[in-house]
């Protein structure tokens, strides 16, 4: 049965957005031989930056995570743009966790939670992936978190 | 026909630099299985950085692109040394970029789009690739900008 | 014969560390289609980071070589829970490098070694990876050194 996942993020009450095209020259996803590769993802929504600023300065962990959610959302609206059905999803193996982070900031895995508690959330088992969280010293377009994600599909 | 990408090369008048050897104890390229994985590149010139510093306090975004520039022509001095012949690249799937880049800056995008712009200028379709572009507090050597990227080759 | 490269690690006088839990909703490893992924792995012993601090501020090059060794060993841990043995281990494809470092430090590569050597040092050829070494703002709990790994495994 199709649209298992979509149901489930409707059970969720969780609407995918528009998908956000690249804001510069590259693709926002590809797929090739079993693996979809998904580029980096900011907090946008309906084409704006909604959680800009710096973890550990001027910005909560209840932002940081909201901020972690919108690109987990931005990622899965890719997906969709690129498979059709989000149940080809084998298995999400990789999210890649930047955080705009203050020098002596040191709660990016709580922040990157924002992300993986929606996907495994959304996907179940097939949500479960490996994944780092590191601090950068700036994001593109003053973003509080990017995020990556690398996808098998069927 | 071989060496199209090559011809390519020299139409826009690019020449490949000399592969900068890896500057620490590990290769700058693996291919296996139909993936080229390519080491972090820096803007290197004939052994040394011809790039650095810090974007958003001491390079203005023309320095930062030519970094990012640089870059990109070290990962396809890269791939030609792995491959020996450009034209076997089936796809670019993947640059990571990395901007050495003060606290506020928010402009990593463009700085990367020096390399982004010039791989599909070379490569056409094969070159549009996924991608990040974050913010490091500090780079190798105080290189301005660092590169990787991961192909799918015959 | 199995069991050669752990033969190796006891020559070394090494030995793999309890592996550590992922500390957040991760997992710490997936084994896919002869692909093995590693979660970012910190200068964790027995529970608690052992060497925290920053690159270039207050933390010296031996400080954060051992860092990246610490989180080289981890790594290996969690490929020896992944795969039972690790001479199932036919490449290490890519290690990523994520220092904790200062606006002015250059030595990156440096601190990577710490882990590059060592994996060369265990695992011979099929240690031989590809690399980035890049400074972060800040890393989680203070961690000086962050490593990811992927390997290519039969």
């Amino acid at each position: 049965m199709a649209g298992e996942i979509e149901a489930r993020l409707k059970a969720l009450n969780l609407a995918l957005p528009e998908v956000p095209g690249a804001i510069a020259n590259y693709v926002p996803f590809l797929h090739l031989n079993g693996r979809l590769f998904i580029s980096g993802q900011l907090p946008m929504q309906e084409g704006r930056i909604t959680v800009a600023g710096k973890l550990g300065a001027d910005l909560d962990m209840a932002k940081g995570e909201e901020a972690a959610r919108i690109c987990l959302l931005n990622i899965l609206a890719q997906a969709k743009a690129a498979l059709g059905d989000l149940d080809r999803i084998v298995q999400c193996l990789r999210v890649n966790g930047f955080v705009n982070a203050a020098p002596d900031f040191v709660d990016h895995p709580k922040v990157i939670n924002g992300a993986s508690n929606l996907i495994v959330e959304v996907l179940g088992p097939k949500g479960r992936h490996t994944r780092i969280a590191v601090g950068c010293s700036s994001l593109p377009l003053g973003a509080a978190v990017e995020i990556d994600a690398v996808f098998a599909v069927d």
